[in-house]
């Protein structure tokens, strides 16, 4: 579907702790990769706007978690653009089991574009066109 | 002071990535760490709870970065209860450079009582009064 | 090939390090991938070994680190048993860059049987025959 | 003692697993605290030598795992320079629980000098002097 990305990805090991579940901390992670994805999927190669000295670091986040997601399972992280401005984008994230859908947890991820100082600056005109926001698919 | 708790911990060279900061999934593991001491200097050993086969996790988590926190950094985490249910249990957050006193980041995070089946269960009341809600000492 | 299995990961941002390369504690990680990959394609599931009470933990890493892996590189990860006891089975393990066949490092891991109390107990039949040793296929 | 460094650190929640223990791949970051810690007491911050394009990747590590680490255990890492030459150091480290001073596990890494493009390089004379190697203070 145009302007959603999807990964999948399967819990490892190392992800789960003594709870028998995936840590809370590794949903950021699974977030993370789908963006890459979204980017990539686009053209953009993350490693390439690095090279030329651009950054965007995690200004905010908010996971909900409803279920929890445990070892071996195979998980797929839809992610989407909510929202972008000049300097800010906001993505949109859901992560589901892939065997029955179940929905897992929902997450918004909001990015900055800063330069190799870490200053903010503006996300350049060729990326900020291909981060198109569409509506929730589901609600956050 | 009361109803506050606050741990010290180093940024750690693992916990770092290539854009040469603290990467912002790690801020959900400081988190923990605060919240773990809160309970521990209040008589209540997280260890011990499982051993009765409550588990505490989190679902929901909401965490604003500021100011990237870097290697070797020593930071501050204030941890508090802003409110707490029979069910239900949100914390507030607040990381600090130790130097400086500068404001890096600020989270909530909500955990829910579980029993080993991962069925929601209220709260022992033991537990529970140990939460004792305070205002927001900052701004979230 | 008959006695090795295969996996491919993508190196994650949250992988790297501030030295612009995976941090070298997450090889552990995805030798473990495909070590539970290589159960799975012989019909153990280590889900199903851990229901039974049957644990894996490993006694013994031994990692060379040749070149560095990057961010979002390909990477395979080669298993293969190389050798076997009643309690304790050995892997060999080669992780190669996939673009251009580049070995990055190779390991040595040694796993013991544990029961769910941690006593060290034997590998059941039924996997050890499955754990079957093959010549190293390159020097480790 | 006189090149032995110790450091003291809690195992965390998010570095347990689903077997109840912690994950063997936090051992090498446990390990690297200690590393870190040996060059600063002897006056040498490793952030210092990145500024200067200097960067120390780790080319091997041993890891013999002997006794699990628990969540909320207090662990004492001792490290010491087992070897040094013009561009290669080589570390051992011992893993003890603070409580009963078990020793849980011991480790041997080797890291080498690299410049800001990753090639080889030799240890810088200041920093080779301090680091004087010691007899095993335990077998590794």
């Amino acid at each position: 579907m145009k302007g959603l990305t999807c990964v999948e990805l399967r819990v490892r090991y190392a992800e789960t702790d003594q709870m028998g579940i995936a840590h809370h901390a590794n949903y950021l992670i699974w977030c993370e990769l789908a963006r890459t994805r979204y980017m990539e999927e686009r053209g953009v190669e993350y490693r390439d706007l690095e090279a030329q000295g651009l950054r965007f670091p995690v200004v905010e986040a908010h996971v909900r978690y409803r279920l929890p997601a445990r070892y071996d399972e195979l998980l797929r992280v839809r992610c989407w653009v909510r929202d972008v401005a000049s300097r800010r984008v906001e993505f949109g994230h859901a992560i589901e089991r892939q065997e029955d859908g179940e929905l897992l947890a929902t997450a918004r991820t909001s990015l900055i574009a800063v330069d190799s100082n870490h200053a903010i600056t503006t996300i350049p005109e060729k990326v900020r066109k291909l981060l198109a926001p569409i509506p929730d698919p589901i609600r956050l």
